[in-house]
């Protein structure tokens, strides 16, 4: 190998690049960093303007075809020209007023609700109608059918989570709507009466193993789990939190978002970690903050929240009321491709790995 | 080949059976039947006996290492010479005075209990204390410490079931008494507060994927998910039947054997079915009848009742009152090992393969 | 708790003998012994007296229908009553005469041929024809069709090796023969053709999960793995020691048997072990002996002999040839249950947990 | 629900776009699109510039810590300023002159090397020294150590294959470079040695699961599995076409990428198919053309090209010699996260759904 002259790897440089060819030397430090750069920040949307503004949105724009939903996403700021809470997590709001549905479609993203306010509204996955209230998570698995309808006299609110931002970088966005507005009922709670029950699977069933065959994870035995930890000993970083179950596999609720329901204990201070993974939080009871790579996020019920992939984040609740966060996360995603990792905080500000599929 | 005259064959026969030879010929009908073959027999214990023997086994015997446990076992009458309920399971009922407590040990058999009689007992796995109603399903996964106490002022009475005929069998059989006559007590309903909520998961524990993580499982939540059907379809062999979960796999309890509770409702009648798994039935509540091969068994709560491998089964319950059954089955057996089968009875006396990993 | 009278104990345990029962605490030491206590005994048979035999039965006896297939089994000493190798595992020598066929059935036993003698015969496996040579290992799945046939001008001998103890013990057997004498030819080794590649299966096939889609091991690739090791390290208990894979799971060829390809190299003494799973073994190459529990058995090229459950044993190659051993084995039974065990044997006489699914 | 003004209307978007909102129904078209619309380009990469390029990059550029590698990557036209093949995939070529070694390191990301020319060149992966030839296959799997070197005398080049895009947009990249610049060589060829044979596994060896045992995947057997199929059926849309295994799964070679060979018979012509994954594809032996998307590309023995997600492609051989191919494709991706879908193209320019986790 001679030594070569500037201008002949000048041109070699120009020539690669006309044949649409990078020399890998040249950006190696941007590609192989040592570590996560996201561009995603971390943030907070205050309820108080949700709230707002989806009542708002209701004043102003109908549900209709082609618009398909009435929903006020959140952007990630660190994400300009991409709609998208975090890169791979879509977060919103959604509100259904007193007798509108929104029109029934299907798309290769799949999608969680959690209920926020109201009552007496539906979510018509595949012909099972599962009746809503405050605390439930609902499950649009993959490529299903669904409407949702308002049967109650007040605007119904939730909380969107899909892994389309996700779905659309994996180029896999397919999109159908349905024949009708609505898609006929089959049955009402379907899934609830059969998949509902504690550790229970009806025998007469045969679910398909690639989707969760409980659509509706009702507020009531999901807060009595929380409660049942009372005083006793739970995760150091996200104190009482558990991850919600797909019943016929043990596995995360669907394959691209696992969702948590966690429970901050009064006087809790988490110790903090940080994963390969991404996550939007809800807080659905009571008042705290969270330190997110040194920034300190102050929240109330209602509030949103992202969590960036690798960022050092923990918890605090000061107040004397327990705090509910609810939160989807990107987990098995990072999982299901070898790619997950964590790390715990340490005193001196060292990192300790906790857990993953690679490392150390 | 020449034609053999019979004395030839008649030596060679003598000089197999010398060199520990069988030709297979001689044999193939004895080996290879159309259909499974069993010696095991339908059968019924009536409460009213084992709960009186029971008592009466508290009376004249103590419980001691050696002994173990003050239980009584069914021994099927086509089984001579086997101390089984079926070729593969063990049941029986067991009694624990106010203030006993059964030794600890552990052994290569799983166990479970479902208790009957009774409140304020425990069975301590491997340190955690799980304390015991009427109706709650108890774990012993393969190999974990277990001592059982009643800490009540009444005496306790459950079934037990257990795979130890099928690991006799399999000459899988270990045991080892514990150094004392108790485990000490790590935690008190550890599993249930942790994996006793619906569908949910501690993020903190990692627990071993072979066994259950969750040990205790209660009854208020079971009888809620068998009502929840309520006119519901159900299975038309089983009724509403319900199969207990290993919480992180979906899978059956343990590798050996699956758990069922099914209540059958006020005037049904189930359409015949048999599969090549064996069952031990309890009868938790109500009264009614089952036809076995033909022959039928009236029973009443607190009764015990065997189903046969491949056995025509049906149930009735022409009562006003609920039934509910529980049973512990072989199912997982025959599954892991490709074996399963399955045939639904048809109104002419036809057969119709319902599901299986062959055949058809 | 009373002192009991003897009398007293003694009419209770006649009434628990009328009513079906058995006390727990009378029987615990034969039921729940320290370690298997198998009856299984190591044994050896000769390929001298087998192969013999084997021809004298081709001058004897027809193969017909009914009695199926020319077959001599090995009938373990210990196992009185039973038709068995171990207490899980049918081993036997098979003949077929030049222009024979045997005729063409299935059942729920799998079953594994390995060939020892002859060439241009087959096995016609649900159409796909499987052409044998001395070394290869040919499967007939679970309730798979299949015939055999010698095509060449020389009798064909080869190890027979099925679950049937397993599948009669637990009660699964199901027999049906195919309405003609042979079944249709719809391919010629294509299953080897399809999946006889080193890591690779065809996009074109979708076989199904639950049986292996090679159906015929070819030899040259065996010993080639087998040579391939050179003076490399390997297993202290097994020497250079190969199992066969489902090349779909990566697990074994068959879900009750798992097929050993084992050389011995010149001067290898290796370490005792003990397992919990019994094997049938098939001396390939060469001459060695075995201690097994303490017994040596010499054996030479067709020898064939049994190493029972939970039985210490050792392999010894004091030749300047090679060794080679084929071995059929229960493990994956003992493995999907959940009882699977194994022990090194230290130089101290003592023991050592190597694995397992349960211990230690 | 009222009329809503323009202006309001307006001002209610710019408050949304103030507190980092969009509302959905103004974007439902672009992000829920009825099919994906990928910016992908199907583009070929001539062997003739990539192989005058790289030599040419190995008089100018020297192999260093910090570029750690001489490679020329593609650039898809249609992905302006990121530097990938497809929008998950890397591909590119290597050369290494003799005598060189590139430096030791390890990262998040996955890669694949098959080798173009040269010879006694290596892969030394977590100390296991992997000797290449035209034609292997070397994995480095996820965060394992690797470093390359040339024994030769000749100039070595082979292809690369990454998931870097996938991981970066995935926000999970890690690197890390060795102490030393080489890694200390432990054994070689030891993955081979153990994995190499056709459908055997070491029994002395517990491997990772989550990684393939088997680091080289030889020509001489692969392509002996190409021919095996003679004029035998194969893929209506690949022809003869082969997935490399994961021994111990029978799973994709990587979580992230699949590596398929195949061989396109003389004269054959494949029907045309799409697919949601991707593909880099080498032309490794041959002559032919590609039609994708309507476009019709020529290649010959070297060269590259892409197949973009949901294209429709098709292969044809119209010469005399064989084709071979070899790909990197995202497929188990798609798998994994319950997004793969395949459609056959008809004859009347319909569609026709072949397989998939969702549709239909």
């Amino acid at each position: 190998m001679s030594a070569a002259k500037p201008n002949q790897i000048e041109s070699f440089y120009q020539e690669a690049e006309a044949k649409h060819l990078i020399p890998l030397w040249k950006v190696t430090a941007k590609l192989l960093p040592p570590e996560p750069q996201t561009k995603v920040l971390p943030y907070l949307w205050k309820w108080s303007d949700l709230r707002r503004m989806a009542y708002r949105a209701g004043d102003l724009v109908p549900i209709e075809r082609g618009g398909e939903r009435r929903v006020l996403a959140f952007v990630n700021p660190g994400l300009e020209g991409k709609y998208a809470a975090t890169h791979t997590l879509w977060g919103a709001v959604q509100i259904v007023l007193p007798g509108e549905i929104a029109p029934c479609h299907r798309h290769s993203a799949s999608a969680i609700r959690f209920i926020i306010e109201g009552s007496r509204s539906f979510t018509n996955v595949d012909g099972d109608k599962c009746v809503m209230s405050r605390g439930d998570l609902v499950l649009t698995p993959n490529w299903s059918w669904h409407d949702h309808g308002n049967e109650s006299d007040q605007a119904m609110i939730w909380m969107d989570g899909l892994d389309l931002p996700l779905v659309n970088d994996l180029d896999g966005i397919f999109f159908e709507p349905y024949p009708q507005h609505k898609h006929p009922v089959t049955q009402v709670n379907g899934s609830e009466q059969k998949y509902g029950g504690a550790h229970l699977k009806p025998t007469w069933e045969n679910p398909p193993a690639t989707r969760s065959p409980l659509l509706n994870y009702k507020w009531e035995p999901t807060y009595d789990a929380l409660k049942r930890i009372g005083e006793g000993p739970a995760s150091p970083f996200d104190d009482v939190c558990f991850e919600y179950l797909n019943p016929n596999t043990g596995g995360p609720t669907l394959p691209t978002m696992s969702c948590c329901v966690q429970l901050i204990r009064p006087g809790v201070h988490t110790q903090a970690h940080r994963q390969v993974n991404s996550a939007v939080y809800h807080v659905f009871e009571g008042r705290g903050h969270a330190v997110i790579n040194g920034q300190r996020f102050d929240w109330e019920r209602g509030d949103f929240f992202v969590v960036p992939p690798w960022a050092w984040h923990e918890f605090a609740n000061e107040s004397k009321e327990e705090v509910i966060l609810f939160s989807v996360q990107d987990t098995p995603v990072m999982q299901a491709l070898g790619l997950y990792r964590e790390e715990a905080y340490t005193e001196n500000g060292g990192r300790q790995q906790v857990s993953g599929s690679f490392g150390g």
